[in-house]
């Protein structure tokens, strides 16, 4: 049995050791060498989609790929045969990470901190955002204390954020397909949605990117929320109608964004969102490094060999 | 006995009736009515300090300030007879609020918000700062997982912050003049701190601006930081060597500076920090908004009326 890890990433070699596997890594930007073709396992993070497509022919006894990345995107559309491919996502492995830069969106949203920066580079003190300020007005978004903050898609990254966020006094709910307490928090489920946005007053979506969850975030919805709401985006750019966001933050329909992921990235050129109000360009940067891969690809090799079902198959 | 309470914060009065005292608004930017000049306290938030100077010699039965104010500097400022006059600050209406502040300060420093908005004002996509990252590099603050922080001053605030911090995975240590735990957290004696600055990633300071704290943050401490290592200032800006801090930001002696306080302020306009690398220049927003004033006052109105010691008596 042989196993292909990615030199884009430093793997801890050693913990995978022991399995009746051979170990050898691989150039993600070049084809893979000839003599390792009949690999049954390739590890992938960060591929370049052609490359992948190329290997997607070549590798014919491929049986699993585990991929670090949070989201299967990539992997799906390098065209491996799912039939006999079993495709594994890296989820778990960005929680802290995404979850951290989340928590900042956020803070930055909230206590304003993008227009201090462009005050602060036209040399002008924003007395404005300092000095006395009203505490917890109504009607604006200025805290994460009290204020009413909806997780839409509530996996491992909100399982990671919610305590953060409950800990600093906000009122935590999630959405998800399924209702339920996780992690101390009230999760209900998606047809609540309408319920429950004209009480918030920072959305944060973490939905994954499929045909499911396109245009998720619509005009529609978008009008449902408060005129102080925030959106936060950490999920994938697919789930907003972008046309109906910059439209809602040019108009002022809408507290402000702060987007970590597009529709394309980079965000190209003309896109409004460089210049709509109270809009945060964040370049995908929550996620980006998978935190102890070696223990989800030792746990599953090992289901693997012993024909057990994986971990994170999608 | 009368109580005078400003006109700059909206104080729920009704919290405050059942007591054998009247209770009388005034307006904090005019002379005091001379029927109220018989007013044994004085409740204070924001008052214009020339103004303050004018009641000092007026009050003539004044017997007790209550600042809302975390700090005393105005009211002393002000020249008030502290023989015949107890001075109360305060000190804990303004924990939660500073210590969200400077939460959202060390995100936005780790995860370098103030960089992306930046390029976002040019409409530039930060590659180099998105995507596929390292996790955790050594010699860098990218994250507040495993980071070093070290809180300087260790009062309430920092009672509120350290244990947010260490939710987030962050090695939290204070340094205060006396050690102990506190809320979990080591605190180390102020001879301790030479030993710790090596090992910080982050400082934040939460000193009081008083002569003992001084330029507290001096050249030869600065030194003793790593390279890579981040100042988050929200005590007062009197607690740094501004010339030392602006020199070891311009030579990249110092990973960068946060800071939401400063000698004079507003910022001057010819001050070095609004263009010194990496340097976060916040209005003196972290506080600003006591919350719950009405209960400290309530507490010790009835401590003052039973002759019992006051809280928070400078």
């Amino acid at each position: 049995m042989k196993l292909l890890y990615p030199n884009s990433i430093d793997i801890d070699v050693k913990s995978l050791e022991g399995f009746n596997v051979s170990l050898h890594q691989y150039d993600i930007k070049a084809d893979i060498p000839e003599e390792h073709t009949d690999a049954e396992i390739l590890v992938t993070w960060t591929n370049p989609v052609p490359q992948l497509k190329v290997e997607a022919k070549r590798l014919k006894n491929l049986r699993w790929i585990q991929s670090l990345a949070a989201g299967p995107n990539d992997v799906l559309s390098a065209g491996f045969d799912t039939s006999k491919v079993i495709i594994c996502t890296g989820s778990g492995l960005h929680d802290h990470t995404v979850a951290e830069h989340t928590l900042g969106l956020l803070l930055n949203a909230a206590r304003r901190f993008f227009e201090m920066r462009d005050y602060q580079l036209q040399g002008k003190w924003p007395a404005h955002l300092g000095g006395a300020q009203p505490d917890r007005p109504k009607g604006k978004f200025t805290t994460l204390q009290d204020a009413n903050i909806l997780v839409w898609g509530f996996g491992n990254i909100a399982k990671q954020l919610a305590p953060w966020l409950t800990a600093l006094g906000a009122n935590v709910k999630g959405l998800a397909r399924r209702s339920g307490v996780r992690q101390g928090t009230e999760v209900y489920s998606e047809d609540k949605l309408s319920e429950l946005l004209p009480t918030t007053d920072a959305l944060v979506m973490i939905l994954p990117g499929d045909e499911s969850t396109k245009n998720a975030l619509n005009a529609e919805r978008l009008k449902l929320l408060p005129n102080h709401a925030w959106i936060v985006n950490v999920g994938r750019g697919t789930s907003i109608d972008d046309q109906a966001l910059v439209s809602a933050l040019e108009k002022g329909e809408i507290g402000g964004a702060a987007l970590d992921v597009f529709v394309t990235e980079p965000l190209p050129e003309d896109s409004p969102y460089w210049k709509t109000p109270n809009t945060i360009v964040s370049p995908h940067a929550a996620g980006g490094r998978p935190q102890n891969p070696e223990t989800l690809i030792a746990y599953n090799l090992r289901r693997f060999l012993a024909g057990q079902e994986l971990k994170n198959v999608i």
